[in-house]
């Protein structure tokens, strides 16, 4: 991981600024042979367009993905492939050079960094960016055929209802207020063996994919801060109970849980979602896809294809252990 | 970040195994000049070593730290410096090679990505690996000497008093049984501008490295999981209230809590930390010093050494922003 | 180094195809503050321009770059640099689906490594490609305005004098056969330090850049091959006589020497150079830059800004040493 | 690629200087299960080691190697391994502190680079390092059964005649003057598709890893330097002719050439080899080894284990092509 790539082996380069010409991303290290068109990454590009999903921000944007390299006749060909999506719905003027720092904004951050930044709607470190990792992660997707993933939104401002939310989030929007949200990531079909000890572990590798989505302030795994809250006597349930054991996987599902704050971007003249966790869905899952086919690679770099032999477990269920 | 090695510019290897004839660490890009002997990193190794805090593992270790390399007359070099702890006290003989999968723990992992494993006390997930770590960030303390680090345990199954903890971990340790706990770490003095934007972000770098210590199962930053209870209206408190915002330091305490789940070794003939969070608590400390030293370096790489100018904030307070 | 990406701190990550709709680049990791603008860029990659110059392709590009990230008010911000060129005269159906491997080109390498590939005029392995890096270059250039660069075309086909290139290459263009070349480039003004030893040596680094263009075969640095042939009383001339000593600068004049192969595509319908060597030369000077930029960073992170202060020389000239 | 580390997948990391206690390499991401023991990489070091071979250096070191991590039972466990090489005949009394910077050496630089060195027989810039090297890629032959490599010295002073080379190292022994030479290697057995297009080419990262080698004055792969005094007409033999195109294996034998400096260490007190290209030769066996298994984990990663089924080839010896 550098400053604006991602991956060990499967790597993703993301550029653009929220009211630039342009965002995208390039996605180098993908095997090739896999079958890929823009509708593909279109359509898991659609999943987190704002203006579709109510209760997310007005600002229009049909989010067109342009394929402009590393196919040939459909197929991957082990080249970098490049992915562009134009801003089209975007509004420079809304945001004036000298506009103030938002309070739990980057705009501060970056101007301290850099000593320039460009103001208009957090450029580089708009949620807009997520669009370029939304569209990186559908070729991720291709690389992990046996893995469902799947996330959703299991609270927002504390509650866990469903109904309830949506008067909160008119409310919320009404008073130009927002709210937070807790997402929760399940991985299914991760077979036992992907992720490595100590430095590149599955579970520290999600962990960094996740705190880095805008807005996230905390990620568990598994049994996560729960856990801190038991005995051993009550965690031990059995082998492998969790989907992710000394950094790799054990063939159970991997379960990620991500807590986003409410947008700072209350009042004020830009456009902007009142819970960014309902957005955080589809990126949340696109980072986990991400993370997962960058380990199937390495995996195989390592150890080869073939399943490693397992030997018989013994004792399990043996009192004491 | 890869397999064994960690951290962008201020790169650390680990490596060595629990039963083993050592442990050890290369840590390489540190700067030069630096004063460096063995007595600074070993006040740093005694912190952590079991045996001398009450209620931790009874194995007894001097970890004895030797720098072989990367030094001359008690200076860094800026050429690789090498860390080695002898294991001393290693008993392997307890560990059988026929040895059942422990539940919770790395066994099974390991045998199922590897087909082999190093089966005596965790071998390479043995939490001794963190002897290693330690001693690498004593080196990065010398890095930051502007920053301040403080971590402490915050709970002990749920209990945050510690008069209580003290009881709890006596009768744990008796039954065989453990204890999940919370640790809690600032850093203090971090200048404004460290981390980078998208996929260096300073929060996604600490969470990985705090993911990655044994037994972690969860790490929060600055308002945490609590944020995704809040409302905007009463998060926004004032300008850079956190510590990282967009991924870059805003000058603030930067504050991180990390959830460790109870040990998985309860019972059984080796032996083990009725808390590992005890343990841990050094461990957070060391990753943490480990990811700002070498957040220092990258941004004096892009942004060179002069602080960066920071406009006057305008607006500060201002109602609706 | 990985795939498709270059550069330590610098990273340049290019893309796209010979006869796709566009190659591009992302430049991450450049300092903030810097004045860029799209004629900077252009006047950089119309040096390397087909079609401009005499002897080389006849493929007409206009070569037109549109920076699409990464700057705001002429400025570059620290964010990704993308830069983007259109392929204007791209005719993919001067190379057929079934076209027969060519020799001396990666055609057969790519399909056995891949199993697929893209056969429109060497699809990435294009000397098309390198566009790109004249153009990333030129952002790595803004960089280092400490440093002069300047490749030169000092041989072709085994000719060092340039009236008799001029016929040479007029009979090869009437033959459709082509000629290997050499190239040099001097870089001046790198003070003493860049560079590191063991593993991130500066000639391995600049080795590796200039091996990696299309067509070469050989890099020497400073003595080169000749050395090979001398003896140290012939060769130890003086203190630093070399511009890189243990793999750092010593301030001296860096000289590094390319050795091309003559263009494999002889006849056949494509359109290509009787000479690639000639336009090789700004090539050259776009790895070098990159390269010694690159390096600049890597140093400031290590070292800091301030210039090290270097002892003064003793015993130099002192008989024996 | 980083200061002290090597290797995209199969990363090597060494450490040490010449006269301190030790020096060392760590291997990490090795496949798991392979045989490995004491024996086998003492065998490769005992190559390498002066004192043994004619017309080296007198300084005696037996050059025993340790194995201190990632193996157990005699199989490597996919952790890192940790070599350990001790300095026996150290005297760092022969390399006073104030020692005049040697001309041609590394000590300058350093100095110019760090403000401080290791002043001790060059310190980590001694040929000493090498023996790490050797000791790592003894691992990586494991890696890459099916790859015969073997290097040779073809020329000493310009001379390509094995008998006069005895008398003119004699005389340049007598005289404390020294010869450059070249050592050519062969790698054999290499199937087709190792390598990647653009920057991480096979043939750039076999130039970088032989440009690092201490002397190191210039790299050469298949026609060379040759090429550039060729025609196409000449080159064109057939296809695939060059064991490397376009960055990638093509299954012919891969050829590289590498040119060394006289050692720059004549007279004085120091102990040293009047031609260093003699004991190049296992170094650059080594490198080319290390890079090869990497780039073999590199391959299986992207493309997987199947070999790719390759096309007929169409056209060949067709005319004109």
């Amino acid at each position: 991981m550098s400053w604006n790539s991602f991956g060990h082996l499967l790597r993703v380069m993301t550029w653009g600024e929220s009211h630039g010409p342009a965002i995208g991303a390039v996605v180098d290290g993908c095997p090739p042979g896999l079958e890929l068109g823009e509708a593909w990454v279109q359509q898991w590009l659609d999943k987190r367009r704002p203006g579709l999903i109510r209760n997310t921000s007005p600002r229009q944007e049909p989010d067109r993905v342009r394929i402009l390299s590393g196919t040939y006749q459909g197929r991957t060909t082990g080249t970098p492939i490049t992915l562009v999506i134009d801003n089209v719905d975007a509004r420079p003027a809304d945001y004036p050079q000298d506009a103030p720092f938002r309070p739990g904004h980057a705009d501060f951050a970056y101007q301290a960094k850099y000593g320039i930044r460009d103001p208009r709607g957090g450029g580089r470190a708009s949620a807009r960016e997520t669009a370029a990792r939304v569209a990186a992660a559908a070729v991720a997707r291709l690389v992990i055929p046996e893995v469902r993933i799947a996330a959703r939104l299991v609270e927002v401002g504390g509650e866990a209802d469903e109904v309830r939310w949506q008067a909160m989030l008119g409310q919320a929007r009404e008073r130009g207020d927002s709210l937070g949200g807790l997402v929760e990531c399940v991985a299914e079909g991760v077979p036992a063996g992907w992720g490595a000890p100590v430095y590149a572990k599955l579970d520290a590798d999600l962990a960094a994919a996740c705190m880095g989505i805008n807005a996230v302030k905390g990620v568990e795994i598994g049994e996560g801060f729960g856990a801190a809250r038991l005995k051993g006597s009550e965690n031990a349930g059995g082998m492998a109970a969790s989907g992710i054991d000394g950094g790799i996987s054990t063939g159970k599902p991997i379960v990620v849980r991500i807590a986003f704050k409410p947008t700072s971007s209350i009042g004020g003249k830009g456009r902007h979602d009142p819970c960014v966790a309902i957005r955080g869905v589809p990126v949340v899952e696109a980072m986990v896809a991400l993370v997962l086919a960058d380990h199937k690679l390495l995996h195989r770099a390592q150890c080869g294809e073939a399943p490693t032999p397992t030997p018989p477990v013994k004792g399990r269920g043996v009192s004491g252990i």
